[in-house]
Formats: C-alpha cells, structure tokens, sequence
C-alpha cells in the first residue's frame, strides 16, 4: 500500500525525503530561518546514535566534556585557513541584554559587548586556547577528549537533517605528542565510525582521503566516509582530521618532551552530526515512508491488539506478556490507544520505520500464536508465543538489519562505474546518478571546473585500491594518474 | 591528612568550594565571561546526574525532543511576566556574518538581522509557538515532552556550576486538557525531583512552593525542592511550575475539548541543571576535597597496585582479576601510571572523591586480600578476594551512600529552627546560618525589606506542615500567619 502522502522516489527524490520526514513526523520547521525542530521521533533515532557512538569513543580511551557555547571573535582571525573557512556565515552576538520599549524589546545599545562573540561553528580554537593552559609537559598527553554540542552555520539554503543552521554533533579533539600517535587517532576514529555506520546505520561506506579543495579548514588530511543515497548521490557521514601543528602554532600551545625540548602539540578533531539521521532516512526508505535499521529504531516492534468489547481484556493482557517476554532486550510497544482503527495503526507505524508488526486477535490468544509482518514486505508470517520468542525476534530484527545493509551494498556496488573519459562521466550523469572511480591527476583548477561544469565533485580518494592508480593516465587531463578517486554528486 | 591548597569551610567556605572544585579538576574558567569550561571528571558527574534523570522521564512517560537555540526577540515580548522576567540579561545575536578586515574579523554590517534572535534563557516561548502547530483537539493531548539543552543568562557576578552565564540543563514542557492533568503533572516531576535528589545525590530536600516574589515568570505556581548547603544556607536544587493557560493565551493555543468546545491548553514546566553538580559539592565535601555519593562518583573504586620490579606484573595482573570481578557493576578504575609513587595517587583521588580505594602488593597477591580505605575515613580494613567480593563492595558503596544521606539530614535537623521573632532571627543569622521555620502573613513589601535587611529569603512554603500556621500569628508582623515558611540565606 503506497501512501497518497508521500512522492515516489522515482517522481522526485528531494520531495520524496521531505515527505518521508513529514509523514513519520520527524522534524518540522521553526520560526527560525534554516533551524529545524526535531520532535521526538526523530530525536530518539539520534539518542540511539549518540548513545552507540558514545560507548564506542569510551571504549577507545576518550572522555567527555563541555566547552563555551561562545568564541570570542579574535579567536576565529589566529589559524590562517580557518578563518577563511569558518569566519563567514557565522551567527554573531553583540548585545548582553535587553531593553523594553513601547514597540517591544531591542538589544539595549547600552549594553555591546567590547568584543563580538561568535556562537561556535566547530570548537577547534576555544578548545585548544584551553589546552594551552592545560598542556606543558609530555605527562600531560595524550588529551582525548569529546563533545556532545549543539553548532550554529549560517547557512542560505537547508534541507532537514542534511544542512541545518544549527545542528547537534559531536566533536573530537584530542592533542598528542608526536605526528604519529596524532596519525593513528585520526584513522582509528575513521574506522569508528566506519564501524559504526556499517554496524548500525546499516550503511557501507568506503573510507578516504578529501582532496586539498574539500579539505577541513586548518587541517593536514581530512578522512571521510562517504556513504551513497539511493539517487546515486553520495553524502558525506563523518570526518575525521589531521590538524599536525597547526592550531598548537595558532595559539601557541607548546609541551616539554621527554627530551626536555620545547614542542608543539599534534592535534586531531572528527565529528559526525544529526546529519547522519537523514543518511539512514535516505538510504533506506522506500515509497512507504520511513524504514529504519532495527539498532536505531526507537520502536522495534508495535503489537497492535484486535479486539471487540468481550475480547479487550484478554487480547491486551496477552499483548502484555508478549511485550513483557521481549523486553527489555527488544524495543516494543502496545498500541491501545482507542480512538483508531487497527488498519490506521498499521499504516501509520509503516511510515514510522518500525521494523516488525505483531496483529494480535483473540483466535491467536486461544492458539498461543501472533501475526507478523515485516516493514520490508512479504507475507505475513505466524509466530508461536512461548519462552523462545525473545531469542526468534531478536534473530528476526538481526537479519531485517543485515538485509538493509546488503541492499545497500549491492546498490552501491552496481551504481559504482568506471568510466574512460569526462565525457562518458557527463553523459551517465545526465541520465542517471553514480559513482565514478577514476584514475585522477591531483589539480585543483581541473577539479573546480568539473565541479561547475557538472556539479560532481571528488568524494575522496579511497583507502583502498590506490595502487591501482599506477602506470594509468588520469581520466580528464590524460596526465599520469596520482590518485584514485571517486567523483559523485553530494549532498 | 588535610590537603593545604584547600581553604577549610570554617575559615571561609566560599573559598573552600572554589578550592575543592580547582584540586578535584572539575572546571576550568574559560576567555569567554561567565563561561565555564566543564573539565572531564566534572562533566561525568552531570553525565551520571543525566542519565539517570532521563531514565525517570521516560519511565514517567515523557520523550525528549530538541528545539531551536534562537528565539525571535519579538517572542519575549509575548507573555507579560515572562518578558519582566527574561528579556533583561540575554546574549543578542544581530547579525549572521563575518567580515575579515586588516585588523581582523567584524561582525558584517550588511549582513544585520532583520529581527534580533535571543539565545535562549528558557524555552518556553519557542514551545508554545510550535505547541500551537501541533495541538487542534483533545486528542494530541497530552504532550510530555522534555529537551536536554544549553541555556544562556547573562549573569554579572558567577560561581562555577552554582551561576555561569551559560548552562547545562533540562526542561520539561507539557501541555494537557485540563487544569487538574497539568497540576498533577507538576506535582508527578517536582517528586521525581525529589525522589531522584534524596536517593541518588543523597540529599534531603524540602518540598515547597515559592513565595509570589519568587515565582517564575509566568507561571501561577512554581514548586521547589530546597537542599542545605553546609554552611547552612539553601540551594533551590529544581523547580516545577504551574503555568496555567498564560503560555497558551500568549501564543494561542487552543484545543478542542470533547465536548467541541475551544479551549486554551493547560501548561507546566520544570528544570534541573548542572547547578546540581555544585548542591553535590557543597553538601558533602570536607577539608580534604571532594566527597562524592557513590551513585553519581564517576569512579567509586580507584585500585591503586604498589610494587617493585619483579612484583609488578604479578601485582597488576592481581589487581585486573579484582576488576574484572567488580564490573560491569562497578565503575572501577586502576591506576597504574608508572611515574606517580602511591602516596600521590592516594592523595589525588581523595581529592577528586573516589569513594573506597583498594591498595594491593604482593603480599595481598599471596594472601588473597586487598586493603580498602573510605573516603569517609576510618582506619583501612582487609577485605578478601574471592567470588563474594562484588557483593561485598556494593554494599559498602550502598552504606556509603546511605551515611552522606544520613549525615547530610542530620546537618539539617540541626540547624532548621523555629523563632520567634524576627530579632531571633537576625541574631541567629549573625552567628550562624540557618534555616527557619516560621508562622508568616504572606506579605510581599514585608517579604522584600527582610530581604534588603538580612538577605534572608523565603525559600517556601512546605508542602507538609502547612496546618502549624494554623491560629498563629506572623514572627514578623504580628497579623494572623498564612503560611509556614522557610527562610534562609540562599544561593
């Protein structure tokens, strides 16, 4: 059953997106240009993320902590790139109060601050300030440390999740003593979160290097994972950087080595964000709505009892003790609310994601058994209510998750092309979006004219197959290939 | 043995609070004013505070959601005691761009909002303005939602957790159908309040309702509970209020009833923050640092090995069996830096509030024990090293708890008396702080000057207790009392 609400893919997939987020009421929007509302559906898909991610930066030694909402706007102008690349679409605070007037409140021009603040859009030079005061000898290292933040970039044009003025994230940053261990940090967190996506979003990634025109501003070597959308896009999940000595030089943050010589930090930052919400939405709905990974889906399983007056009583109980066998392992909930139909619970539960749907009447209280259905289709299936039950749906939620990453992975293995030429890149772009692994001649000018001439853009160089690239002339400039890369339309 | 970097509380205690929180590593003061940086082993007591608070939502059937960090300045306007009550010390934000200049980054003058966005000191503004997308009939009714958030209060004078100018919080906001729905709600979260203070931070509060003077901005009751600081004065730990339809009027919001009649929505909401972190520090710390309640200690059991070179894998591989045994119940820690002696560990981790600490060499090795000291002090005892020593631990850790309890409620008995007079008062306050409990005609001029005399507040009414008032006259003006209530100096 297709829902008259939400576009088909194949129609228009920036509509489908959006209806999809409306119709398991997601977000919505706020009186605030380019902030969204996300409203507890969709906040409880990014509390599973948080939470998994959380034990995962635990796990590999970090800890957590909290820096200032504010950077004082100096701090923006002291590492040459990052102004450039952050000291722009900025949200600015220049007044500490208030004042009343007839026409309402105004900031009170009695009260400007001396020096602006900027509302942070990454945390890189408020945290290493503080790192300056924290670090001076070689036992002061590593600093492995991680926040959980809201970050404000003033941004034209948004889409939900994706591109947002503000967003939640989190950000690491950790200080090292050598450009080494710094090295390690930055892939070990690439492989994080490359397990992370692929564990739990259900997405396969490929890992990479970004080019010197994509690169983080202030950063040696951005790594990325790059998952792909079902139009053949890709959208960029994570990234974790190298940022050598350049925010230690920037604000001056120097450690006494074992050697007792004076020397500047090594740095790494990463982040992932509420973006990554709207990668699992659009890598794995369908023209029904949302379909979620089971490890994220705030409702795993909706019993939805069926009954008449007489039976009420005994269906519910019956839905109880199933609920109460497969919890707390399993996130279940009732659905008893009175005032709709067992067909409108149905369908709304399909728009939500939720991966299984028991129906329960009175003939399968009397037989000791449950119907199920699976957000992913195919008949319905009868399952039999006893103490096995728990470990049956739980093995039922394992292969519903393997299934959307094989999908996935299939689709990402077909839509992946070599092409020869620029010109077969262009023209399979026009009729259809996909992923270009090419031999490349690293130049930034060619690159910048790909990117306006066809708006596809190098996603990375992937980690793997690089070799590949020798002995081969680049697909564009018939120069010898340095790298290879893969080019694709993004978000 | 008394650390001497800690200032102890009887010479002076505001001092003592600072010095505890600077040697246990909780914060840090940040270039931006106000603004504190929440060091790790400060931040895992919020994260401990956290989670355990939103367990109790959810199990009372709230869900978290996250709203925008600007609010449109027009929208302070809106509620007529609100806007008294916030739109005075807020961070403005006017414009949305920076502009590099030769001597550094400005904020952009062609890039100037159009309508000044305040970072928000509390949201219930924003919310009642999407409430009123979201509620047409009985039947969207209630919403229990709750958002975990940073607020800002442009605070002139701070201390750190107690008032910075930014904050970690939470905020509930629901709406329901009727008055009496939203007053036990108010009631249901100012008990989980309580229930979560006294069991897990192991601090007795006192449940009242404010005083109008006290009242929050817009609300018709605002409940609190009230803990005793150390010195003997409160610390308002959360509050609940009662807003009535006044949010609901303001952005109107109506709904209609089942009897299709137009109704406005009825409101409450209530807070905690990191301010909490401070009432923990402050009611159970000594001279010799930072004591922490077992349930929010961020490590309960620090295991500290002491050996010589050839003891030392056999003591270390002694003291992983000891913690393998205690997890994952017990957040247990080893500390095996190799270029601190024992004394110093000890001395670091009594400090930052680890509750028991086990001390291992090779002859606890042999005879299967382990020394263990409390953090309450008292000699050290042998416990031994065997399948019961998870058991063991946990019930020292629950008895451990329990005495902060115990000890923090005796503190309070102690010093919560009841005068006759206002003379009695100020003469008891001149000597000593405490709390008293007085017959009061509800006065609000009477109220403000004994506050401009002796900074002596109305912390509240009581919930329990109130029929004392009953026949007696006010200690301070002599009319028929109203009320029985609490004053205090405050925080």
């Amino acid at each position: 059953m297709s829902s008259p609400r939400i576009t088909p893919r194949a129609q228009d997939y920036s509509r489908w997106y959006q209806d999809v987020i409306a119709e398991a009421d997601l977000v919505d929007a706020s009186p605030v240009r380019g902030c969204m509302v996300i409203k507890p559906h969709g906040y409880a898909i990014w509390e599973a993320i948080r939470d998994d991610l959380d034990a995962r930066f635990k796990a590999t030694g970090h800890v957590n902590a909290y820096f200032p909402l504010f950077i004082p706007q100096s701090f923006l102008s002291k590492e040459a790139e990052h102004v450039e690349g952050f000291a722009k679409e900025c949200a600015v605070v220049t007044h500490h109060r208030l004042k009343a007037t007839p026409e309402g409140v105004i900031p009170d021009p009695d009260a400007r601050l001396e020096e602006p603040l900027v509302v942070r859009p990454t945390s890189e030079t408020i945290i290493w300030h503080m790192y300056g005061r924290w670090i001076s000898s070689w036992r002061d290292l590593p600093i492995l440390i991680n926040q959980w933040a809201n970050v404000v970039r003033w941004e034209m044009r948004t889409r939900p999740f994706l591109r947002t003025a503000e967003f939640l994230w989190q950000e690491g940053h950790t200080a090292h003593a050598s450009s080494e261990e710094a090295q390690e940090e930055t892939r070990r967190m690439l492989d994080v979160y490359r397990d992370f996506s692929e564990q739990i979003l259900a997405l396969p990634v490929v890992r990479g290097v970004k080019s010197a025109s994509e690169r983080f501003a202030g950063a040696i070597d951005t790594y990325t994972i790059e998952g792909m959308m079902q139009n053949g896009w890709a959208l960029q999940c994570g990234t974790s950087h190298f940022l050598g000595q350049n925010f230690a030089k920037a604000f001056e943050v120097t450690f006494q080595n074992k050697e007792g010589q004076l020397e500047h930090v090594w740095a790494t930052s990463w982040g992932v964000s509420t973006r990554l919400v709207g990668a699992v939405i659009m890598a794995h709905s369908d023209d029904d709505g949302l379909v979620l990974p089971p490890k994220v889906a705030p409702i795993q399983v909706v019993i939805v009892p069926i009954y008449k007056a007489e039976t009420r009583q005994t269906v519910i109980d019956y839905c109880e003790r199933i609920a109460a066998s497969l919890r707390p392992g399993i996130r279940v909930r009732i659905d008893d609310r009175e005032n709709l139909k067992p067909g409108a619970k149905y369908f709304e539960w399909e728009r939500k994601g939720v991966p299984f749907r028991l129906e329960v009447g009175p003939r399968d209280v009397e037989a000791g058994t449950a119907m199920v259905k699976s957000r992913l289709g195919g008949d319905k299936g009868s399952l039999t209510v006893d103490e096995g039950l728990g470990a049956v749906v739980q093995g039922m939620l394992d292969a519903f998750q393997q299934a959307l990453y094989d999908r996935a992975l299939a689709a990402r293995t077909e839509r992946t092309v070599e092409v020869d030429s620029y010109e077969a890149l262009k023209a399979r772009l026009e009729s259809d979006a996909a992923w270009f692994l090419v031999p490349w001649a690293d130049d930034a000018e060619n690159e910048a004219f790909i990117k306006t001439d066809c708006k596809a853009t190098i996603r990375c160089f992937p980690l793997e197959g690089q070799e590949q690239a020798q002995g081969r002339t680049c697909f564009y400039s018939g120069r010898p290939a340095t790298h290879m890369a893969i080019f694709a339309r993004a978000y």
